[in-house]
């Protein structure tokens, strides 16, 4: 079978020449090769039928979705592959309401699940900032997002999905049951696995009710030090918040300048942006006087928003930290990850690079879960001089997160870009065993070759 | 190496006819094979010693803790295995007030980490029936329990492992870092494993801090049909509660006859426990008043318990349903779970197959994740009645369960006595699957072979 026979439709077919520029770019790959072909199949029988004539031709296969991955995980990197991209898979198909599940293909945007669940008094936790990735990525990444210190990542949502295995098989992992101690446990291994084992054709994800009410506080501190005893004692106290962002006011100074407006305290170096949420209003302000009185002590100024607009405000300086300092300067983004308790250890080992590499890191993150996102920022510098001095920090950067017992990546994935430092960062007999669970699935490295390890 | 050099110390290694009784009885399986030897390490080298001998020597191994296993999982079955018993490995080792980590020897049983963390202000929700069983147990049957609609099951709580491969490897399993999207979920993979893929040594649990109050409430219901709409209504409502567990009244006789008191409520056939939890007595109190205004209407009699002495006895009734049949029969006890919304479908079904196999059957379970404890009754009936009813009273059962979209264990795990259920109720590419991770780990088939599948 040739593949116009399988995607017969003009538009959903690339071949060599005519393949769209956004397939063979990406900014943190450098030089992509040639592909194969880009297929955008409408239903899971065309990926299978793509599957099995990449496996009958040994073509090596790709699966893509929203295309906003940043580890290059959906990137070509061997030359002729056929690229999969299931972005037309992109309908909501079920919301039932007995179960809380919610059946989405994987080209659903995680903003339009976000926006159709909400409009029906339900709530899908995972709330990574990029709204405009696709649920099969977020499923491939396990992201992660600024919820997850409440309701964890997207593993703790994925009730079911159904995957193409390299062989063209088709595999249903896990259930709609809420428990279950019935055989090893396929689906949580599939789940953040970037592509390298399956590819996902529909997700089953479970819902809560959304909850009725929600509250921002603002809390600034002397130091990052200071910041993260905070977010600790928040975490002991029993407060149960939604999101605790910190951010330095560093960080804070691009977004103003693009907002045009001052976040609203200027005390101290670094802040907490704290929110709960709940379905009570005195309960919800019960829980806030307990972090009033545990923080106190520790900070500088404690600001709770009753206002929804002032949180709003205070939420927007916080999303706009990149897009601020896009207007700046080129960086790189990092997802690193540690002990909760080594989070404050982390931030000042980076300011310490700043000066051995010549080059300016900023750091904000989910301090509620120990994933800073540290960025370094090229600034003027030539093309050389920044791939010398980033490659030199972030050897650095990675030798002191391992020596901290943390994680290269929180959410974002590893792909091709932290290949490395995984590696680095992983136990040989870790990295065997997972080769080897590659090999049964993909014997013929045939999925996504060349990417996580 | 002898084994006697491995495990010097008398008391801690048996041979040939010292083997102890209690590890060739068990209620669940009827004739167990003589054993090579039983070893108790206290060690995580002495378990690498025993697994590397068993290598040299050829012989299968089988991994033991508490022994309450109800599955056969534990159990000797092939002849001449040797028997790791890691019950002397039993010590807390740390509590981290910083991670909210408390890091455990497979032994220690899960009535003493209860103990143990609340008595510190920390919380660790999994709460089996058995107190008894051992936390490397729960870890191998990812054990749930009846708080698991609220916090979740075991799995949810293993923040990192350390395991013994039948190749004497060491391997470390997850991390103590919240979020990862940095390789395979190999931590997932083998929890839940019944003992498989390696023998566990060290376990870092997640705590939560402990919820200050808690109210129990009682509800009564026309029939089970009608609990469960109960049980779906309460889910919906938002009100979060810790527990939802269902029982006949049926059922209730019998603790009723044991304690010799009667349940608080004797209206309709089946009622509710519902316990709430939190940190504030009058958002509890809002809450269980959205439970009393969703599940009025659907039910005869609701009580909410404000002395906790009341819902104590409520709880105790409840938890001596087992205990005071006992008195009566002997039984066996089933743990199937189905998606939510089936749960009396599946309920309602049992009862139509006492009639036709001459088998009485009771129900309870936990209605707020799906797990229903079908008991199967023996009565007066010979050994022969018994085991040709049951058997076919269960080909029945468990077609159901598959039919409804269910599995066969929840949380007590396949081991021998659910094996071919689990076959007939997985679907082959994943029984392939599970198979073939079991090759990768385990190439000799030397771990707890003729276990799961």
């Amino acid at each position: 079978m040739e593949l116009q026979e399988i995607i017969k439709e003009k538009g959903r077919l690339f071949m060599g020449e005519e393949v769209p520029d956004e397939y063979l770019t990406d900014p943190y790959i450098e030089e992509i090769p040639d592909v194969y072909a880009v297929a955008l199949p409408t239903r899971h029988e065309e990926v299978v039928e793509l599957v099995k004539f990449a496996k009958e031709k040994e073509l090596t296969i790709i699966a893509r979705g929203a295309g906003t991955g940043v580890a290059g995980a959906q990137v070509p990197i061997h030359g002729q592959e056929l690229i999969i991209d299931v972005k037309l898979m992109n309908q909501i198909i079920d919301l039932d309401e007995e179960t809380f599940t919610l059946t989405v293909e994987p080209g659903v945007l995680v903003g339009d699940i976000h926006q159709y669940v909400e409009a029906l008094g339900y709530f899908y936790p995972p709330d990574p900032a990029s709204k405009h990735s696709s649920i099969g990525g977020n499923v491939a990444t396990n992201a992660g997002g600024i919820r997850a210190v409440k309701y964890g990542v997207t593993r703790d949502y994925v009730r079911e999905m159904t995957v193409v295995l390299p062989s063209g098989e088709e595999m249903t992992l896990g259930s709609l049951n809420i428990k279950s101690s019935s055989g090893y446990d396929l689906l949580d291994l599939f789940i953040g696995s970037e592509g390298t084992l399956g590819i996902t054709t529909e997700i089953k994800l479970r819902l809560l009710p959304l909850p009725e009410v929600e509250q921002t506080m603002l809390i600034s501190f002397e130091d990052v030090f200071k910041a993260t005893e905070g977010a600790l004692a928040i975490l002991a106290s029993g407060a149960d918040p939604s999101e605790i962002e910190l951010f330095e006011k560093e960080a804070v100074y691009y977004a103003e300048e693009h907002l045009g407006y001052p976040l609203q305290t200027q005390l101290g170096e670094a802040y907490l942006l704290v929110t709960l949420d709940g379905n009570d209003e005195l309960e919800l302000k019960a829980r806030i006087n307990t972090i009033i009185e545990d923080v106190e002590p520790l900070s500088l100024e404690v600001l709770s928003f009753t206002d929804p607009d002032e949180a709003r405000k205070a939420k927007l300086i916080r999303d706009n930290i990149l897009i601020g300092l896009m207007e700046f300067t080129q960086y790189e983004m990092l997802d690193e990850v540690v002990p909760i308790n080594k989070f404050a250890e982390l931030i000042h080992y980076t300011k310490g690079l700043q000066e051995k590499h010549g080059l300016s890191v900023l750091n904000f993150g989910h301090s509620g879960d120990g994933n800073v996102h540290t960025i370094l920022m090229r600034g003027d510098l030539t093309d050389e001089e920044w791939q010398t001095r980033r490659k030199a920090l972030l050897d650095d950067l990675y030798k002191k997160v391992k020596e901290l017992g943390g994680l290269p990546s929180a959410e974002h994935g590893i792909g091709t870009v932290k290949k490395s430092y995984l590696a680095q960062m992983t136990d040989d007999v870790n990295l065997h065993y997972m080769r080897k669970i590659k090999e049964v699935f993909d014997p013929e490295n045939r999925l996504n070759p060349g990417k996580l390890f």
